[in-house]
This record gives structure tokens, C-alpha cells and sequence, in this order.
């Protein structure tokens, strides 16, 4: 069972003591208590042995389903093919390959027509090594990080893991940005400002009005409180887009650090590929970018993977076929609705916010364990009230999934229209 | 110009303050000061293209020269041929893909007689992220972390993160663990020591009898102190050995944890692949793995490289040819030891450390570097007196570079021996 109020560091006070046992108790914690998520990822695998594979519906994942664009595999032979054994698996620059690094500064250049350069191109482990490496170099103990909630969990185990505080503002009731809220929760130790857009978990989209408004307020509150507070845009959905921009930060607000990963966008979740880019407009932007390498370097960053950085320059634009993410958007979606859900109709990501009957967001994910549907409850997100749906599955997984969908709408009394 | 005498956190209260910057000082100079070996390559790249490739010998950075064993390409084709996209790109466990860790498991048992599980193995993103996980699960803030000089210098990085402080205790003149200066610098703050066999930078591996008394001590103290002494066995260097068996640490001490990379036994050091193995025997040691998963979560280490991962089990015992190194060393040896240096002979890793015949470090590898021989003064690896030679060249490198040794040797007034 998993216990879904359950938060990070809850319990670390009532850990048993162990006599002769130094280790250290928060992160001896993080690793006894799986993410909610993985939780009840493993209940599924669980359940799907007891019941059979295809009488569980597992929606708590976000493990992208389309395979990668076909150029991936075909870029790794080919390098294996030609490039030297010493280079190819090689060290490289702390910084990444000075190559790739310029070929991400060339596309960033290229495609949001916002000049960059590869000295402020990092190429890390992943988004999460990004942010990790970001937020150790930017705050010190005891700094505030602002996190727009609903947030993706993980955020609040990287901030206070640098010594620093999580401070959740909620978003107003289109998930974007409540500037005043944001406003409000600024202070002297206010470092950075975490933004992640598409959304995980509601699947929204930061508009371009909200962006300006937000970069406004920055530049007042920042020039009040006598420091620089730095928005750090965590943008690993960026490219699973449904018919609307995402317009890119540094554009609106030069005190802007980018977070992206291709785990998403070419279907490399394993491999751990991403970059940190700090915009070059920034206030101190080489001693930031400075102070992230540095980061990267004392949490154990030598260099992100070089064969997985070797392919990227021959990828830059590629994705993997969103197409078919934007099939399940839309079939769920209308198929929810019709049953009498209330959804957020997600314009980016992967992931479908829904609204719990009862009000209460474990009731509802409770109640769906027992039709097999799984899903995540918001509260691990620092919201109530909603579940969250992955739907990058295979489309079959969703429509399979409907019956038991409607049979919950039903047990809630849920008021149907007919689908035409 | 290098600057051979400057430490990782030296200047920290020298950096100009910068009004309405609030970033991180300490990750800020280790990201502006690169480290000496870093600094030491750099200069050797800006002079090569001043006076010629050929004719500035680099003998500064660690970088396997032999390439990886053909079976680590065959195996990343037969996967990309055979495995579906999804899985070999797939997020695994955050412990690693549990039959990549039952190979692991399986192999450590056969090889070393120790029995493990895989319950017990953390993969990582390389032995650096093996060792940032290890301390941040094992220290808490005050805490203090021995390691024997000469050592690495980025376990002083590491180690500092975390809020502890290093304890840097002398090996004795054979450079081997100083058993009676170790148990004297163990205090009730003494939460781990690092120890490195084979070394860099001397190439020493720790004799059976030295690791049996360091067993006897670490036992009597922990006792005393009323905690657990935990040794982290950093060992990069395990399958590069020459002649002499490495013996494995679990099997004398309990309490060990076990850092290892793929970084060098199969020369893939840009793909950032390794593990933790905790020895099931330690105390607590279902504790410590945890502790040490939720570091590696806390650091942003999601799982390690998943392509690199999955070639493992296909890899297991497989080797880069150490027999290059191993001709290398020997030429070396002979040729320094015949011109009057004095060197200590190394039996593992690719590392040869030079007396200075002036006493001091820095003014040999200053000198050296007259003669376009670049060499890392022994002051970075907490020693004084010495320098590291990198012998994992082309050995045609260290051939051609004889002729300037002879020179630097000359200039000391050293007598050689005929060399027949």
C-alpha cells in the first residue's frame, strides 16, 4: 500500500536511533522512502503479476512511450563506425565537448532568435544533474527557493538538500504563475524562482503575457531587495508542445537559467543528457555559470556521458513523434470529459490533471486503485484536490483503460454526456 | 602559467565581493579555479599549437591511452540491434537494472570469493558520483573524513561539500597506509577513510598484511569511539595491476564500501559508468545503501548512462590491455631510474612518482616544464617533494620524451648509469 500524505522529510525525526551509526539521517530517509510515484509504480508491477498485465492500468509514470527518433541509433553507429575508441568514450571538457556545446548555442541562437555562445553552455547528467548543479551554485544555506505548486517533487529534495528552504506558492486557477502570490513570498533570502513550463504535473503552458508580468515584478522585487533573483526554467517538455509557443525565458527576463534535458524531446530518459544555459544577458552571468560548473564538479559531475554528448550535434531539432502523445491528449481528454470529469486540457507535456469528485485527492486515487486505474494524487505535487494522469502509454493502454474510468465517473455518480 | 601551490577553497576570502550577487562562493572558485592537473593540460594544449604537437610531452592527465576492449562496441551494436528503444534508452531502477546489478553481484562473488547480492549494489554515474554518494549517506555536517597523502585531490572537493572536514594523515615511506598515524588522527568526530589502491598518484597497492592491521585497528577503534569507522575503498584502479594481487578490501574489514569504476579497466572514462557496493556484512549496511540511494537521488543522479549499463553483464572480467601500460611503466622506470632519478615502482595504475632532486615539487615540475615536459607536482595530491608522471601515453611518446628527461636530469647534476 502506499501511503500518499506522506512527505519528504516528514519522518526523519522519528527514525529509530541506531546506536553506533553515523550516517547521515535526510538522505538515509530519501532512499527508505521511495517517491510517491515510484511507489505506486511498484504497487502496479505488483499488482500486474497477481492480476495479469493487462488488468492493470499504470498511469504514475512519466517513462516516455514513442521510441526515439530513428537518427539516434543511427548517429551512434555511425560514430562507432568512424571515431576513434579514446575519443568516442573518452573525458571530455568538465563543460562538455566544445563542439557540442557550440552546436546547442548555435540552435538556441537559431531557433528563439536569442543570441548565446558555448561559454555558457553546460552539458550535464540530465536535467535533474542541472538542477541540482544550478541551485548548489546559487543559493547558500538558509536561502529561500520560490516553487510554483503544483510542482514536480523532486524539487523540494534539491533545494533542501542544498541547506536551502522550499517556499510553494500556488498558481492561480489556470496552473499559471499567481504573480502577486510570487510577489508576496519574496524576501531578502529569496535566491531563485524554479518555473517549469510545460508543466508537470498539469500539463499547462507559461503564456507570453504571464512571462512578461512575471519578468516585470523580477526586475522591481530583485532591485528592492538589493540582490539579483534568478529564475531557474526547468524545461524538459519544452519540445512536447500541442499547437501552442512556448515562448523561451531568457527572451522576457535576462536573469534567467535554462534547465533543459533531451530525455523527453528524443526519448533518452536513461541516458542522463541534458544542459544548464545561462543566459549571457545575465547579471554575473560568467561567475554563475562559473559557480554551476563548480557545483557540478563537488557533487560528482566529471563529464555528462560522451557518447550520448557525441550525437547530439547531428540531432539538434529532432524529436521523437509527439504526434502520437497528442492522439492520447485528445482521446482521453474528450473521453474524461464526456464521462464528466473536470480536466485541465494540457497544451505541453505528458500529463493530465484531474479534478477529484470528492475533493480530495487520495480519496480518488484510493478508489481508482480498486478499478486498477493508478494514478498519482496532487498532494505529492503540493496541491490537493487532483490526480495526476501520464498518458505516454501506448494508445491501446488508454483505450482499454476507459471502461474502468467510466466505472469510477460512475461510482462518484458523475453526470455523463453522450459521446457523439 | 599554472600555478602550482594554490588549494581548492585558498582564495575563498579573496573573492571580490559583487553587490547583489548571491551565489555560492566555494562552488564559485571551484568553478573558476580549474584544478592544477586541468590547468597543467591547458598549458600543454596552448604551447602545443605554439611549438608543435610532437614537441611538448603531456604526461599530466589520467586519461586512458589504450582503447576499449572490442567486446564494449560489439556489445552497444548488438543491443541497438536486438533491444527495443524504450527499454535500452528507458529510465532503469535509480539502483541501476536489477540483472546489471545481478552481473555485478554475481562476478564480485566469483572473483573475490565475497559473497554479495545485487541488493547491494548502487550503479552510478562513475566512482565520482560513487564517492559524492557515499560521503553525503555517511557524513553529517562536522564530521571528519581521513585520507591518506598522496591522494586525490578531489576527494578534499567532495568531502568539503558535504560539510565535512578532510583529516589528511601521511603514508609511510613505502607509501603505504601509516597504520599508527591513522588510529592517532581518529577521533568520536572520524565518520569514514578513503583509501586508493592502486594509487594515484604513486601507483602503490596496499599489501594484504598492511590492510589486515588497518582491519585490527579500525575494529579496536570503532569500538572505542562508539561508532562504526566505514572505509570507502576508491578502486578505479582495481584491474591495473602489474604482477601483484589487488586484495579486496570486504574480504579483511566489514565495514566497506566499495567505489568502483569502468573507467579505466575498460577505458570508457567519458561514459561515466561504475558502482557502490556496500559489503552486506557492514554494520547496518541495508542503512547505508539507502542512505546512499537517497544521496544519489539528493545529487540529482536519476540512474546511471541506461546503453552503458546494459553492455555490463556481456563485459564482466573483460579488460582494456594492460599490457601496454604495463610496457610502458617498465620503459619508463628503467630509462628514469638509469638517468639518477629516483622513482618509486609502481605496481598498479598508470602513474609513476618522481623524486624531485631539489626536494621541492614545484621547482621540478617548473624546470620540467623548460624541457616541455609536463608533469603535476605532488603539492596538489597533499604531498610534498614529488611529481606524477602519467605514463597512459602512445609509447612512442614516452620515447621520444627520454631525451628531455636525460636533459632535466643533466641540469640536476644527476648520475646515470650505463644503460645496457
Amino acid at each position: 500500500m502506499y501511503n500518499i500524505s506522506k512527505s519528504v522529510y516528514v519522518n526523519s525525526v522519528n527514525i529509530i536511533k541506531m546506536r553506533g551509526l553515523m550516517i547521515n539521517k535526510k538522505m538515509h530517509l530519501l532512499g527508505r522512502e521511495r517517491s510517491v510515484i515510484r511507489e505506486i509504480f511498484e504497487y502496479g508491477r505488483k499488482r500486474k503479476s497477481e492480476i495479469g498485465e493487462n488488468a492493470v492500468f499504470d498511469f504514475s509514470l512519466g517513462n516516455p512511450s514513442v521510441p526515439a527518433p530513428a537518427e539516434v541509433n543511427r548517429e551512434i553507429r555511425r560514430l562507432l563506425d568512424t571515431e576513434r575508441d579514446t575519443v568516442l568514450h573518452g573525458y571530455t571538457s568538465a563543460a562538455g565537448a566544445p563542439e557540442v556545446r557550440e552546436a546547442i548555442a548555435n540552435y538556441i541562437t537559431s531557433k528563439h532568435c536569442f543570441k548565446t555562445s558555448s561559454d555558457f553552455i553546460y552539458i550535464t547528467v540530465g536535467a535533474a544533474a542541472a538542477l541540482t548543479s544550478t541551485l548548489t551554485a546559487i543559493t547558500n544555506e538558509g536561502d529561500e527557493v520560490i516553487v510554483i505548486a503544483p510542482y514536480f517533487p523532486e524539487y523540494k529534495v534539491f533545494i533542501e538538500r542544498c541547506g536551502a528552504k522550499t517556499v510553494s506558492v500556488m498558481a492561480d486557477c489556470d496552473f499559471q504563475p499567481d504573480i502577486a502570490a510570487i510577489e508576496n513570498a519574496i524576501n531578502e533570502k529569496t535566491a531563485a524562482i524554479i518555473i517549469n513550463s510545460p508543466n508537470n504535473p498539469t500539463g499547462a503552458v507559461i503564456t507570453e503575457e504571464k512571462i512578461k508580468a512575471l519578468a516585470d515584478m523580477l526586475t522591481k522585487k530583485s532591485r528592492e531587495i538589493g540582490h539579483t533573483v534568478y529564475l531557474v526554467a526547468d524545461e524538459p517538455y519544452r519540445e512536447l508542445a500541442y499547437g501552442v509557443s512556448v515562448p523561451y525565458i531568457p527572451c522576457y527576463y535576462k536573469n534567467t537559467i535554462v534547465c533543459y534535458s533531451y530525455s523527453k524531446s528524443l526519448s533518452l530518459p536513461g541516458e542522463r543528457i541534458g544542459y544548464v544555459a545561462v543566459s549571457p544577458e545575465a547579471d554575473y552571468a560568467r561567475d554563475v555559470y562559473l559557480a554551476i560548473l563548480g557545483a557540478g564538479r563537488a557533487l560528482g559531475y566529471v563529464c555528462a556521458p560522451s557518447l550520448m554528448q557525441r550525437i547530439l550535434p547531428a540531432l539538434m531539432g529532432a524529436s521523437a513523434d509527439v504526434e502520437l502523445y497528442n492522439q492520447n491528449r485528445i482521446l482521453l481528454y474528450n473521453a474524461l470529459t464526456n464521462m464528466g470529469y473536470t480536466a485541465v486540457k494540457p497544451d505541453g507535456a505528458f500529463y493530465m490533471f484531474v479534478k477529484s469528485p470528492s475533493g480530495d485527492a487520495g480519496e480518488l486515487c484510493e478508489r481508482a486503485k480498486r478499478h486498477e486505474l493508478l494514478i498519482v494524487p496532487s498532494d505529492s505535487f503540493g496541491c490537493g484536490g487532483y490526480a495526476r494522469i501520464s498518458y505516454c502509454v501506448a494508445r491501446e493502454e488508454i483505450e482499454r483503460a476507459l471502461p474502468a474510468f467510466a466505472a469510477l465517473a460512475e461510482s462518484y455518480g458523475l453526470k455523463g454526456r453522450k459521446n457523439d
